[in-house]
């Protein structure tokens, strides 16, 4: 596994698999890796010969307030499971490397799916996503990227991105990876208390029992507002609890597919999860 | 010399050539070509392996208003006049092939830059152009891209879209060709009534003008000034008449490189020219 800081090195890394035709794929990371950026990895191993795994705190996705400084940045363990799980170069550039000395002019919007959810309480944070990923797109040119499920409206994001730029380029999305007690998988379940950690969970056992009332034909609107006092109740400040079609848009038939999001906070710390509920078999 | 209509065509064609690794040139154009474009071609024949040519005008980048029903296509002489220079591949699509069925929520700006000039009058132009552009860039893929330095704005834009995305190719600049009296090659000089026609070089005449105005120590304001009231006088509806830095930013000392840049409308048709102002030999 070869660890590269530069685009130039990373080019160079990768010169002798493009020009062989292997298959490359690519996991953007923010590093503190977890058994969810692993499974990632893993799944890129299987249909790629070279995995590429970047490691980049992107400032321009975090809004005024949010946890930039904070988050947290562990590149050995990092390298050290990555080294595990068969990565094969990790590209964990500087701010500069990546965003360079000249003041960057260009800005990417993904609109409408964009408006609302994690969206609505994080202006610009999926502009800062879409131009950094555009950019290590650029830079690995992978055939295939992954992106965990549990940025569900990220993953949306992206699908839109590459397919209004026909980026040359497949997205594959991998489900999301929980912890025994059914907490998803988050770098940032890293801040929490243990008091916190224990009451966490609450998140994806009321989306599981949402599930289940939805199944025997309770109304979304009270489903979705016994989420949202329950977790009150449990000590989170809700942030969202909303119902989409698998594609973000609002639902419009009362048996649809459809998608719980839930953004809560619990302290400072904010979790997001959510859960795809089946109603065609 | 292919002709592809669709991606999936144009990737075909482009698969042997990518395979062996040889370079690909791209030369975007909206048709009805003139010697203007060929230069493009001949440029992008003299360092690379294949060259393909785009032939679409792009409806995004046309204001309410603007000339996008009426531009010239012109597809079977077009195709006469690149078989002659050499091109390897034109890639012709039709709108839905390059936007789809569904609707695009993805919108590129480059900012601050496409703030005035012909950002000005036409918004949401370079917008349109950035998006388009980036398509053709992950349809084609090249190794080199060829604009004619005619649209100055939307090569510095272009050249911008590069840098800040990391798009990998590189952006090659291309002087503009005249007529014989001056006049800079447009396929809107089609538009021109003969009347127009014989007017329309006073635009050259007067930017030469003003360049030697401008090293025989005359003051800029006034020499913008004079070919702004030499225009109206001749039958010209100014738009603009601009200095600034070759990478646009506005004057900021007396002896500065610089680029004078006009805007003007002869009855509907609105014509653009550029000439670059060198003080340091």
């Amino acid at each position: 596994m070869k660890t590269e800081t530069t685009i130039q090195g990373l080019t160079a890394s990768l010169a002798t698999a493009r020009s062989n035709k292997k298959m490359i794929g690519f996991v953007p990371t923010m590093g503190n890796l977890h058994e969810g950026h692993l499974t990632l990895v893993r799944a890129a191993k299987k249909i790629c010969d070279v995995v590429v795994v970047s490691i980049f705190v992107n400032p321009i996705q975090f809004g005024a307030g949010e946890d930039f400084d904070n988050y947290p940045r562990t590149l050995e363990q990092d390298s050290r499971l990555l080294a595990d799980v068969g990565c094969d170069i990790i590209f964990a550039p500087s701010v500069e490397q990546m965003y360079g000395t000249q003041p960057r002019l260009t800005n990417i919007s993904v609109g409408q799916i964009t408006d609302d959810l994690c969206g609505k309480s994080r202006p610009g944070h999926f502009d800062g996503v879409a131009v950094v990923v555009t950019k290590l797109f650029n830079m690995v040119q992978p055939d295939y990227a992954f992106f965990g499920q549990k940025d569900y409206q990220q993953l949306a994001v992206i699908r839109q991105l590459v397919q209004d730029l026909n980026m040359p380029l497949e997205v594959i999305g991998v489900p999301i990876v929980r912890a025994e007690d059914g907490l998803a998988l988050s770098s940032r379940n890293g801040y929490l208390s243990q008091e916190q950690r224990e009451i966490a969970p609450k998140i994806y056992q009321l989306l599981k029992k949402a599930e289940q009332q939805l199944h025997d034909g309770q109304v979304l609107e009270q489903v979705l507002a016994n989420i949202s006092t329950e977790l009150t109740q449990a000590g989170f400040v809700v942030d969202y609890v909303e119902a989409r079609q698998t594609n973000l848009q609002p639902i419009t038939q009362f048996d649809q597919d459809l998608v719980l999001f839930v953004a809560a906070k619990l302290g400072t710390t904010r979790l997001i999860d959510n859960l795809q509920v089946n109603f065609k078999t």
